[in-house]
């Protein structure tokens, strides 16, 4: 007896954009949902899917060699989720139990240890943190525990400093510039819309910010929200015109975290952003530094401070975290789509189980 | 009494390479020999100059704020000298000492301690190194404690990992390249003629390289030398498209040594070559780093080691330094030249006292 489960499918290598419909399908698979636990494993039925810039480095050709493979052609994509136990057949799960987990994008699912990734999914417990269980694949999530590592370990904040937070109303960059401002600097972000920018200033209490596409240059709105000063740190989402931009005003020994260039994913490589300045590393002794979150010194070493830290925050209203949702796994496609072009504001979730 | 005292002196602000005559003119300054040596002061006669990409950027306009203060125009370049003291007035120096400093390029110069700069010249003793006391100009002066200290700071090379040094016959270059065969890694050079790359091979012990002019890029370059392998460490004393090709064949956590960029400091802005590919910096965790030999980590805290191991090593043949020279203060301009455009084979000097 199959039971209708849509699922995104991974149709078409694109080239720019995806489209849905072309290179991302939503497709029914079907599911058995009278099928028992397997041996060690569970039934679990989907409630929210977290949709993230680097998933469009895997919807690539797999000649083209990187560090994380990329998803197999007419296969599902697989992102961070939270769901609902089904049918248990592990001691350490109960039905009803949340869980949070990577696996295919799509309504029901069969988990089972297996030698190539034998962890367990994890199991959420909403009273130890905030009510939103959606917070837990955002700012307590993979999201959350990029930004909270990556500016620690890399940035290095110091009392006084000013940052610049690129992709500022993101799931990654509402984080940063909260926890810089916690740390005592002066937050500076650029967004692409008015909306966010009134948001991460009179919300999140960012010092200022600009909406990049209303600006001649991220250098002359550094300049001018600067005084001409310059900033120290630059924690970068975005790449392209705003990396230039960076190091055009980055101060002496300033940092630049690399986290991502959602700006570059989906251009053709002749058609990226042609960045002629990267000689001032040299004189202002800039360091880049690129990182993901699986890294020794990123996610597992700061893991249990991020959980404790931005749990109890959020729990207490002190910390912010906008999230943007889309709904039902009809629009999956059309909500991958949506999250590569910036339209979300806030971290991108997609409620499967509406 | 005047005797000649010919001064290479900074006369017109250069867009792209100065022209000798036009922005760099030697001209005759005289000097008053029959002057006694000033208080706790030298009268000091020129032997060589040594001349380093560096000194490019102090040509530059007043009004373009950099780290290092632009030269003034009509005024001397100063540049590090070994020059010969004639007269002192400082117990700590007789006649016939050979000093290094940072002086006025020109064949007689008076020093004295001042409020900005007290500190005294450094007195070269030559049976403590190598016989040639050019040396101190090249691989046991700056340019060598900018190679030793940086290779180690940032380059953290170990053994096994492969290294690409960029300008590889150069002062800094040939350093780095041995420094780098010392430490048990494979080293690949690139470098700007047929000459140079047989030296660095034949007589550094390079374990391969390339000549850039006759390469269709650097990325293919150094993926026929690794066999497709990449390389870990990145010596960067070019810039631009062989920057570019770094990124493309850096492996998993593979550094970036910022030195100089040499192929950019000729540039106008516009014509400064596009690098599209910074991207990689984040899924490969590259770390790019900029430095200046003066920084705490780096000189100040390398001298000693660098001075007796390189010292060492040159003495007991086991590490080599080539030099090349120009004559004759006459030259100064054209051999200034000819540096910023890579002529010179080995560790540019002028040899002023002919």
């Amino acid at each position: 007896m199959s039971t209708k489960n849509l699922s995104l499918i991974f149709t078409k290598i694109p080239e720019a954009f995806p489209v849905p419909g072309e290179h991302l399908t939503v497709k029914d698979v079907g599911f058995d949902l009278s099928q028992p636990a397997p041996p060690n494993g569970l039934v679990l039925e989907t409630l929210y899917v977290s949709f993230d810039p680097y998933l469009r480095g895997l919807l690539r050709d797999p000649k083209i060699p990187s560090y994380m493979p990329p998803f197999p052609l007419n296969g599902p994509v697989v992102a961070a989720s939270l769901s609902k136990v089904l049918k248990s057949n592990d001691p350490a799960f109960r039905e009803g139990d949340i869980v949070q987990d990577r696996l295919p994008v799509q309504q029901y699912n069969v988990w089972q240890p297996s030698e190539s990734s034998p962890a367990k999914p994890r199991k959420i417990d909403p009273s130890a943190g905030p009510e939103d269980i959606r917070h837990y694949l955002g700012a307590l999530g993979m999201p959350g525990l990029t930004a909270y590592s990556s500016l620690y370990e890399i940035g290095k904040p110091k009392k006084g400093e000013t940052i610049v937070v690129t992709s500022a109303a993101g799931a990654v960059g509402q984080l940063v510039g909260q926890l810089a401002k916690h740390e005592g600097l002066k937050v500076l972000g650029s967004v692409g819309s008015d909306d966010k920018l009134e948001f991460i200033t009179k919300e999140l209490g960012f010092d200022g910010g600009w909406n990049y596409k209303k600006e001649k240059s991220t250098k002359d709105a550094i300049n001018r929200l600067t005084d001409g000063k310059g900033i120290d740190i630059f924690y970068d989402n975005v790449g392209g015109e705003q990396l230039e931009g960076a190091f055009d005003t980055l101060n002496l020994f300033g940092r630049i975290v690399e986290c991502g260039q959602i700006s570059q994913y989906n251009l053709p490589p002749d058609q990226r952003y042609p960045i002629r300045n990267t000689f001032q590393t040299v004189a202002k002794r800039i360091t880049m530094t690129g990182f993901m979150v699986g890294d020794a010194n990123m996610g597992p070493k700061h893991f249990l401070e991020h959980q404790k830290n931005v749990g109890t925050w959020l729990k207490d209203g002190s910390f912010k975290a906008k999230i943007h949702e889309w709904q039902g796994m009809e629009n999956a496609a059309d909500a991958f789509v949506g999250m590569l072009k910036g339209e979300n504001f806030g971290k991108a979730v997609l409620k499967v189980k509406v």
